[in-house]
């Protein structure tokens, strides 16, 4: 065990104040169940306008979850969604979209973790081939698996490709607070190309809750109904709602994110041209990726939690989180430099 | 909208004082994530001891979940579940077991909502035919739909038969609590005949959280991935822990639930022998069910929440949760006795 | 084992030699594979016209998949189809059904083994409730399992009625060809209200085929794909498509159908009005429902082969089929009255 | 349309007059429907024998389904196959493997379409981890996808890598004959390291069936409904087995499987060391794969039947089969030639 901060997870910090107090505020009397009360009311019209959302939000317990639900929307068995390699909803969710959505999801290698409309037009080749499942939808990270974002233009740019290709855009935004941090811009300017999107509130200082934004009114028939069905739908959903509302309130979620990004710049800032120490991602999230001597990985991690990304390139994930505090920072930099410097 | 206290269902209630404060003590700092935390561990070994499961716990975000992923331990896709028709599994889930299971569900009609081994006996007739669902399992509701307990020599019963047939043993225990209070037995007697069964905590007092509990060690390979794929494992792992911790320190979950059922003998008792209100089932949890003339049912609901069980046999359902006080019983039950009073 | 003609079912006959000779005829040098054959074109082009269907047809290898491919151009997962108690889509596919389309089916007792849309009503209450699978399609067998035909009357009700209530209707045709010869009418007259149905060729004489017949223009979208990934893509589909042009050449189909029938009301008359023996359901296609006394039900069966329907009300079934002799049929007439008339 | 004979793929070839005599024996009376027939029985106890397979022979439609059904064997949804890029499974059966058994497959990059142990291990990784689906069989194609044989020697490493790593092994042997001929070796020792495998007889001279052989005793349970719920029981089974049964008598299958390696060779042999034509994988059954400079290939595609398998690389791939001539071969290996030596 190690003493210090965690920059394993952004998941292993706990929640913000703000979700606690709403949750307890919320915790007054009875309430109908099932979304039908005024906590969840607010909270979607809120995530809603903040979005931009025609279509409606769909309040869920997990990011597996708020994904499968998300694409179940835009896809029939046969149909199949593009995404990565190496994007999350196909390597870490334990094959939750091919057992709850019955269909195929194809990867594309890519250099950087970016989908681009050249990659996805290179996987639209076996459209109208009978033998093969047929390409429906394109996933993204924003903020990708590598910690880095799509600028705005080139979302707009995937969402013309997809719009012109009869496709349709999901992102996957675990993550998104800290996108819309690092890019200066609105939730509504992301969500713009999308036609769904999830909108993240776990690793960003709540307990537990992610939502579905459906931007495309055409969409959300059914919706409800997947939810259900997908084992989503919270009896006492005022306190998912809750947790959003002590996220939107006072911007908190933007806030939140805003320091996790500024800490893993810190801790870039803090190791950038220490010999030994490559930084292998621009730093655009909350997550710094580095790549260090695996003696040197061996030492820290003693110490420290964080993950090996890349076993064989020795590539390591340091993410910073909402409560991460400068002094965490300084001190984890401090550590990383001491050991590069110990020699191996 | 109404002014009292909700008789609609135990999910209407807020979540108790004790759950919300250890969610509270919970967030201090870092912890491991998707469940290698140590308040997981302590809230699954208290549930395992106090089940007796050899097994293994497993915390989901909710009934649903839990029952679907209870029986997909115990199912190949080929093979059927037997439960009583009206079952919250079959009718109440928009199809959530033949979507993540892909098996079918052979409902058996009962007199009172509860199987026997001879109701059974009655639906294993095409066990060996290639055409037909393979009966495998047997998914009862401890407590039923209609609010009654098995008894210990019902629950003995059921699991002799189901060893002697080959078959496994499930039960829906979102109200298991309330069962237990009103048998006066231990969580351990109830769930012994079991192969797997659920242990419900929103119902009773939670913000939101339900556990699987695997009685039977050969069963419990997989359950891990499992519930990963049926997108049920929590990343802050820790605050559906809490929420039993704070469940099961000084027996709140008992005093919760005995409180509640309590409340409805109170409400039963505040109305019988009245004329024109009859008492349908036995009150054995907190749900009192009662035959009324439609147009007081019509009159009731004007100023209390609760509702029409059985619209062709005016049936209702009242509904009493851990927080329902005396005064709430005593002035529904006052109204139930006036409407009645008034005449047609 | 017997000696005579089996009763017991019309897939115990083999093949009509047209359909051999045909499939003979198609085995002329190389053909396209997956159906883009000049055989698969003819027969799919002849089917069309039968039906007058705008959408298209599908060949398959058998009835299960038949009705589940058709089906699955109608639902979503957390749709479901509204069906009679003892359809063959429900108790004799071992759940395909449910694992391939993941939805639910719902039943309705009927007296008679037909829906109307008075029993189809009663199942509509559930709409809009996110608990529950949502009615979205009605699914009725014709000729029906009791061996009955619906008028074009009732069939021209139910399309009514089901687009009158956003409902599609589709009809299990296993057995169209006899219903066909019994309402002395078209297939197109039969097909004209259902937005998809099947139309068998296996029990009617082929060696193994049934095709899909979509109705509708706007639902045969994607049903290319929905037959591969269902596994139903013959690769020398012009050996399917041959049996079916070996059927429609010369109404084979229509002759088949029409002497079989003939032969179950020749039997019928047979043994009508023998003390012991009473027909249970109008002969309305090659099927003849009787009871028996149990122990004649066993003596029978050591010489005859056929299938017990009710155990309990000792119903047997007896299929006729294109094959079936007049000779075979007053043999077997004998038999039972000879049976009847030794007493218990 | 081309005169000459089709090189495009095995299944454009017709059927082997063998099977087709032995589906006419077939069709003498009544047999019992649904594999209890004594035309099944003798096939499938003849390709036990054939294979030594203590489990059982199953009998399907086609391809797709016998992987996909002998796959579901082998797994649990959370657990995953492992398989090479390019395999049929993956890539040519539009996600039917994901929609029926609700399981991921793994690929892994080859240099030559062939698994080794080595190549297995780097995807054994994930074992243990709750994110990861769980890699539980092996998959590889016998024939592989570039015509290509493993030795014996490397299936028996396979075969006890798997066993000792705890994974199931499994073949897809559309053109087993074709190795079995080739290989010079019976098919027990082909199946030998083998769990589940499939022995192809469409593209061997069948009208349209395949066989799922279990290997193994402990894998059979649940085989007959698993093929039931996956479309795949025959009510007419005789007419299935009845191919097989043609195809066995005197070896047919042997001999047609050699005649077709033997019109590959040939072929190759033909255009061997022609200038601007590169064969690119040894020809090990009856496929050839050439190298072509583009525009030869689109002045061939004009006269001759066959699929470029690259685009990129402008690789073409000729199949031969069972009924194709020395004369047809020597007619396209002089246009080949001819082409070649036109320049571009």
């Amino acid at each position: 065990m190690t003493a210090g901060k965690s920059f394993a997870s952004d998941n292993h910090a706990g929640a913000h104040e703000a979700v606690l107090r709403m949750m307890s505020r919320a915790n007054a009397g009875d309430a109908a169940s099932y979304g039908d009360d005024p906590w969840t009311e607010r909270a979607c019209a809120s995530i809603r306008d903040l979005f931009g959302a025609r279509g409606g939000i769909f309040l869920v317990f997990n990011g597996t979850a708020a994904n499968v639900l998300g694409i179940s929307l835009l896809l029939r068995p046969y149909e199949a969604v593009i995404l990565p390699e190496g994007a999350h909803l196909d390597v870490d969710e334990c094959g939750a979209a091919e057992r709850v959505l019955g269909s195929k999801l194809l990867t594309v290698p890519t250099p950087d973790g970016k989908l681009t409309p050249a990659l996805i037009a290179g996987r639209l080749g076996d459209r109208g081939d009978v033998h093969r499942a047929q390409p429906r939808a394109v996933a993204i990270s924003q903020v990708t698996e590598r910690g880095t974002c799509y600028t705005l233009a080139e979302l707009r740019a995937l969402g013309e490709f997809c719009r012109s290709e009869g496709l349709r855009l999901f992102a996957d935004g675990a993550r998104l607070a800290n996108a819309a941090a690092h890019l200066g811009c609105s939730l509504a300017d992301i969500a713009a190309p999308m036609d769904v999107l999830t909108f993240g509130g776990t690793k960003n200082g709540a307990v537990g809750v992610e939502s579905v934004v459906v931007m495309a009114e055409d969409l959300v028939t059914g919706a409800s109904f997947q939810r259900k069905q997908q084992m989503q739908l919270a009896s006492k959903m005022r306190y998912l709602a809750a947790q959003f509302l002590g996220l939107l309130e006072g911007q908190v979620w933007l806030r939140n994110a805003a320091h996790a990004n500024l800490m893993a710049r810190r801790l870039a800032d803090g190791v950038r041209g220490v010999p030994g120490v490559g930084l292998w991602q621009a730093v655009e999230s909350n997550a710094v990726f580095a790549s260090l001597a695996p003696d040197h990985i061996e030492r820290l991690r003693c110490e420290w939690e964080f993950y090996v990304w890349d076993e064989t390139a020795h590539v390591v994930r340091w993410m910073t989180a909402f409560d991460t505090a400068e002094a965490d920072v300084d001190a984890f930099a401090a550590a990383v430099r001491a050991t590069a410097a110990d020699g191996p």
